[in-house]
């Protein structure tokens, strides 16, 4: 089956008004583009578990900073229709930033309505970094929700904070969906799939397999009851190839957030680098 | 026919489920209770409307200020559902607090999801006087939605800068419903009705008919081609009482919201003022 590419906001509006009176289940994979297997893991479950999926493919200019990848993260929108067809996606929308925000309209808080997480749950990890990140994501995510009128969500679990925030807006702000998280997935080497990869020279991703190893010493490490934060950070600190700047690895409940520093079952290790100018995140759920 | 009092989100989401399977339209009309005439407007106006109709009393903690009156604010949810019942409305919502914000949460933008209409909208008139006011607004009336899922939303123009508001968020953020504003109902004397009237004194009372004296003072003058913004406002100027304290008498573009100088068709004037510890708003729309 061919996935139906759509620019326009009202036309998806009338795919998914009819599906909604035919009470068909619908999934909605937010995407920025760029997909890889990471992705078709989510549109495959998404597939599992709706009726219609939506892929979105869109990179959201409120959520990068001025200094940031917006200009040069890789769109390939040509190969991700083709991935959609592939897994029977039913609809890939694929607006422009006019179509989304609307034209001659300034992209930012004082001519937009913004949907603003908790400032404790931003002023941490990524967010500490990337002021204004989660606001635009937050936002973002409500437009496609209005858009999409999804009964699922999928989000991967490697945007750990990400996932974490869009949860609570959806518990805070009533929505009626459910959010559904998939596994990060790997390379067979270790490497978490991100379309940022692409930007790391060979030297680079060498160094960057460092971050998976370091992730799964602390699992090792609990798994033999070491259980005290600052000795597994020790731990992964010895093994970060030296020439990446580490930004948090920190420890978190996974249902709560908040940081730990006896670690026991659902605690999150997450962790950030910069690898030349390539950021880089991970995560592991420990337990 | 009796409306059914709601207290609890989830018994408001069957209905409404129920409703949406039987393809009725469904109008929302969000108040604070202490319903008066002009309420009943808007619920009649939605009764002429929609299918179904869900009135929601709640005072919302969060859009008032730490100095404002949300403990003295009148609470009258007796005589609002008996009224409600007359009115042949369907359901009315009245939440407690701890219902819609969740228990033992700090009600803040530390620990909560919060909607931010655009600055440029917010720093002037009411918003200039009332931090965090229009954030609250936007967050309980989009929890509303998220809950109620109208077809149609009932919003008084009383309430000028806030119905603009509300539309920019319902445009800004794709959310699938219409917002209809409603007129001012007035006393036979011109006063604007509100809820807070009823914290005026005899004389403060007396008082408060100067600022829809006013009002009609630029329509009458404006009717005679007097357009320019300065001559107005001095018009105005001298009938208010000299002991209400004027916060902004404004001139603005009801479709821009930008303000003017020369008056034209669609020009809304908005006066608030203080009398006494009683705050007032009030508007007409020019042309």
């Amino acid at each position: 089956m061919s996935a139906i590419l759509l620019n326009h906001i009202n036309d998806v509006k009338t795919y998914i008004y009819k599906w909604k009176n035919e009470n068909l289940k619908i999934g909605l994979v937010p995407t920025m583009g760029a997909l890889h297997s990471g992705h078709v893991s989510l549109i495959k479950k998404a597939k599992s578990m709706c009726d219609k999926v939506v892929v979105s493919v869109f990179v959201n200019p409120v959520q990068f900073g001025p200094n940031e990848d917006y200009d040069k993260y890789p769109r390939t929108i040509e190969k991700d229709k083709m991935l959609c067809d592939e897994l029977d996606a039913d609809i890939v929308f694929a607006p422009s930033a006019n179509e989304m925000y609307g034209e001659n309209v300034k992209l930012s808080n004082t001519d937009l309505t913004f949907v603003c997480p908790p400032y404790n749950y931003i002023d941490c990890m990524c967010g500490k970094s990337r002021p204004g990140h989660f606001d635009g994501v937050a936002t973002v995510v409500t437009k496609l929700f209005n858009i999409v009128q999804p009964d699922y969500a999928f989000f991967g679990q490697k945007d750990a904070q990400q996932l974490y925030i869009i949860k609570k807006m959806v518990k805070d702000l009533n929505m009626n969906l459910e959010i559904v998280p998939c596994p990060i997935v790997r390379e067979s080497d270790g490497l978490a799939l991100s379309s940022r990869n692409a930007y790391l020279s060979a030297d680079e991703r060498q160094c960057a397999l460092s971050i998976s190893k370091a992730l799964f010493e602390i699992e090792r490490l609990y798994n033999q009851k070491i259980t005290d934060a600052n000795i597994l950070f020790d731990s992964a600190l010895a093994i970060l190839n030296k020439n990446l700047e580490l930004e948090y690895l920190e420890f978190r409940n996974f249902d709560t957030f908040e940081k730990v520093d006896k670690i026991c079952k659902n605690t999150l290790a997450a962790i950030a680098v910069k690898i030349g100018k390539t950021r880089l995140i991970d995560n592991i759920i420990l337990g």
